[in-house]
């Protein structure tokens, strides 16, 4: 097999980052893509740095047996707490969703902006995308605020009920007056909630989405190192560590992608 | 040690059994317990039967271990899937919350009468409820709901704002004009939403609660064998795989409970 041809892998705590691998097939079609959600372990938003470490390593090194050529930590908590030490076991580039997702807000946010993060409660506790912020230069002004019952709802497939719009109010509706000029969907799951969580904050807010942002990292990643795949369509593989049914299923529901059938792996 | 002496072993795959401690404690004084909650791995509710019986079976082993006299499997996921699989390894008697709960609906039903059981969708999925009310001969009507958001809404500590009633009216609120006699809290986090459930089912609907009625029948468990513990204040300990600060922080702040150091144990 070509280096190019090898496939790309992607993995998250569960469904979430089935948000990412929709960017990456949207703007990479030849790209062969394969990715593993941890769903035996889902949620990671709550669990400690040692123990998303763990998990991450675990799964990264399951990838870098497949023979991937990029790896892509779609996961936000993990990307979080984790991407230091994936990168120190992996021979291959390793990409997570902070940095893109803070460069995707800065390109729309002026000097000085307001910038209000999100995501769970892991992400936030780490300070993962302030410190991006801040290591940027840029001056912006940012506030952080984890929402953890939105991962539920968007799993519960009530993003449009009246609830999500309450649960959302619960959280963000403290910071509309606050002027917030970009609000960072730092989680997966959030962009099925894009619709509600504007809605709460107003239209002067500009929601940034980290998935986009980090499929464009991904292909600037693969471009600078040659590596990008002229094939004409990818093929796609799924691999979740527990419960394959309900990942197809909701995989379906929520983003409307059909996965084949979905490989085990339990560790 | 006295065999009376040993502690009772209670497992959870997260917080929520600690409504079965707090019972325990309440009615048993004297007894000795120690309270695993796996939250590495938790919720339990949206995983697959197999990935909740190797959980359980690792926690009981670990249990057994400790040298208790009698095991509580607090939760009603595990107790409806993975029951029979951990008394197969278990040389104590292993107690489940499912058949104390049906049992404690059969005392406050008529015969006829109309039950719902609320609970997680893999409790609800499994039927245990539905089957445990069957095999008591009884001949009630019996309706199933899942309600996978009520965990994440207690573990918000959100219960008693109006989102969680949001919440609750719909799961519930096309169960109120089906006139049901009395609802199964089939869950351990659900006690703590026990007011607002009510409100939305109305005053027809006697809510019933299995942490309550699984510590009685620990009690008549362990006095059938004669190995309750005659001893003035019992001793408790508490160990997870995940988080033990977060985990204690929570039991103070959703059930009053002093867990002191809580030691972890990964898997």
């Amino acid at each position: 097999m070509k280096n190019s041809e090898r496939p790309i892998g992607v993995f998250d705590s569960g469904l979430g980052g089935l948000t990412v691998f929709k960017e990456l097939r949207g703007l990479l079609p030849g790209e062969n893509l394969i990715y593993f959600g941890d769903t035996a372990r889902v949620p990671y938003g709550t669990k400690s740095p040692e123990a998303v470490i763990a998990f991450s390593k675990e799964i990264a090194s399951f990838l870098i047996g497949r023979k991937i050529k990029l790896l892509v930590v779609a996961c936000n908590t993990a990307s979080s707490l984790a991407l230091e030490e994936v990168r120190r076991i992996s021979p291959v580039p390793v990409l997570g969703v902070i940095v893109p997702g803070v460069d995707a807000a800065l390109a729309v946010v002026q000097h000085g902006g307001r910038i209000l993060v999100t995501g769970t409660s892991g992400t936030i506790k780490s300070r993962a995308y302030s410190k991006a912020l801040a290591a940027s230069g840029s001056r912006m002004q940012v506030m952080e605020k984890a929402c953890p019952l939105f991962v539920p709802l968007v799993e519960e497939g009530w993003c449009s009920k009246p609830v999500a719009a309450a649960v959302a109010r619960e959280y963000l509706l403290p910071f509309r007056k606050k002027k917030i000029d970009a609000l960072i969907l730092g989680c997966t799951h959030y962009p099925l909630l894009k619709k509600v969580i504007a809605g709460v904050m107003g239209p002067r807010t500009r929601i940034v989405d980290s998935a986009r942002a980090a499929a464009l990292a991904a292909r600037a990643e693969l471009a600078g190192r040659s590596l990008l795949n002229a094939g004409k369509r990818g093929r796609y593989e799924f691999v979740v560590s527990d419960a394959p049914e309900r990942f197809s299923a909701l995989a379906l529901r929520l983003l409307g992608i059909r996965t084949g059938k979905v490989k085990v792996k339990r560790f």
